[in-house]
């Protein structure tokens, strides 16, 4: 029997005891199961960072793991709880596109949690990571069937991915998916869909600045310039080697992007 | 044989090795006990919040989890180390008041910790998280019986309890016991206490502002507003919906309150 | 069969999920290992701060445990991935100085990792603590053999640990190697070294202000005021009891120090 293992991403911060609680709750229901921290520092109600984060991790966890995701602004209205089964893992939590990015596979199926048993006896109107979603996960690590915990529906919430869109023969607007700690910004622009950029002169708008330089790894880039690196997300990332690329442009995450590749 | 598991509540922040030498040395005594952080960024030496923080987290944890809670100023100094058995559980911190809510439950027994084969060889006049409190939280879940660990005491130090105190046949005064990441104030107001605010008119001052609208969850509450909400620890809260109550009225933890009920 | 265990240090912060990816990996190699985290806050690129808390840790641990520490300016240069045993552990991470304490033992070993079967199949230029270092790490804990990692090297580089430096017959120079998040000064002078300190007159110059006093603990310390103490850390420490002393001196990490023993 493999070890239960249980992913928490959320917006609780550690600065409080709701992530503590939550891995009692679990610990109470599924004893064995081993609870990893992806992160509880999604800024309050960013969903769509949420999501970023969740598809992210995913591909990287063994089969049967169960990723909850709690950033739930909508918590205590009547958007949905949902389990998501997807590449031989699950994910639970609300229903408000925190999962799109797993939504975004083929081979997805979800199902409305509603039963109570489940549950928490008592479900707050605030704080349904600890009521609803950590037993609903629990229950899984500890070996419940997915079809008790609710019927299939399909039309769970996605949020529409940010892609690149192309504006012109040469020219492609993208955004910023995410700014990481160490300031760079990552782009919805997949490396491997612009592979161009590598013998092409390009040039990418990021605010009031021009970045035009693709740099192989971070140590020959120049120290404190924008520059562009395929980053290990899979996108193109403007990153400063050895500062913040986010401070040097005064931009953040949705920043709007302009790609113009040639000449 | 259950998974032994300890609960770690500090003021040691993540920025330094001194929660990882803590885990280092329950390693080494009880390599099977499962490590839970619960918060590491208690205010430092805020007694208070850390009592809040172990009161609110130990009631989901199953029995025999041993909480260890480290805000500690007075280390090094004659303060005592204490264990608490309580609901099952087990609580190991310095007798300082970090322990008052579970003391204000009536079936605790209380040990202090003076036998020093249960301590590190030897102890520093800084570090007993390391040297005294993580060693033995670990014996303990490595099975040592809490009657080797140190004698019955009947008087370990308890904070008294914020709680609100009538001031006129209809005006209460509180207090804030804890601002969270949010900027919620969560008050010491019991929702079971003060439920009648659902149907009488009521008015809270904070600070230089009035509350007087009690929403039933976060998402029909106007944004940027600061309601009453009755929270998921039990006590109502001040919130505003997508923004911080703390900076938009200004207040922190400890702040009074003042609640007149009726017209 | 004890429990595997890895232990992680990096300067990933937790806003992203990069130390969860770092998990899964090691997950679906290792299911049965214990990840400890240590810290994820060493600022950006300080290798210095990552060796200190390294060193400063290792030796709570048990026998067999693996230390992976990613504190990794030149990752995608051509620097190389190494694997150290010494004091019956293991440490895995780049050749970079952060490894430097455990270097200035006399117990090690140092393996060069460039064996390609023990990495993730697609290595990127960016991101060697989920490529390199945290797949090694986790066959290491499934019980491959070092030396199957690759070939014994006898050159990793070390920084020159600071010690202090004797400038006159009563007068040494020092340095501050770590602020911890109490603001607390770790100084490079072992207390073991000057001991002579708790019975001789001195002065310590940090900054534009001069330290004299040598408290024994925390508790009888005057609040407030910058002091010495024999920290748990083997060295002597600037505190202020209650308050930040680099905030009060104005100092941080790196800052010079000026020890002069005797009236």
């Amino acid at each position: 029997m493999p070890t239960p293992r249980i992913t928490l991403t959320t917006d609780f911060g550690l600065l409080d005891h709701y992530v503590g609680v939550m891995k009692g709750v679990i610990a109470t229901i599924a004893p064995d199961a081993s609870v990893v921290d992806i992160t509880h520092d999604i800024p309050p109600f960013m969903i769509s960072e949420g999501a970023y984060v969740v598809g992210q991790t995913y591909p990287y966890f063994p089969a049967g793991t169960v990723h909850v995701a709690v950033v739930d602004p909508g918590v205590g209205s009547n958007r949905r709880a949902i389990l998501l089964e997807a590449a031989g893992q699950f994910f639970v939590g609300p229903d408000n596109g925190v999962f799109s990015f797993v939504l975004s596979r083929a081979d997805w199926r979800c199902r409305e949690l509603n039963q109570e048993r489940f549950f928490r006896p008592a479900v707050s109107a605030t704080f349904h990571g600890r009521d609803i979603f950590a037993p609903v996960a629990a229950h899984l690590a500890a070996g419940a069937p997915p079809a008790e915990l609710g019927p299939v529906i399909d039309n769970p919430y996605q949020l529409s991915l940010a892609k690149p869109v192309r504006a012109a023969r040469r020219i492609w607007m993208g955004t910023v998916l995410k700014v990481d700690r160490f300031g760079n910004l990552i782009t919805n622009f997949p490396a491997a869909d612009f592979s161009e950029l590598s013998q092409t002169p390009f040039r990418m708008t990021v605010g009031l600045s021009q970045v035009d330089y693709l740099t192989p790894n971070y140590a020959v880039a120049p120290i404190g310039e924008p520059v562009l690196i395929a980053g290990s997300a899979g996108f193109y990332e403007v990153i400063a080697n050895q500062a913040s690329a986010a401070k040097i442009l005064g931009v953040g995450s949705g920043t709007p992007l302009e790609l113009t590749i040639g000449g």
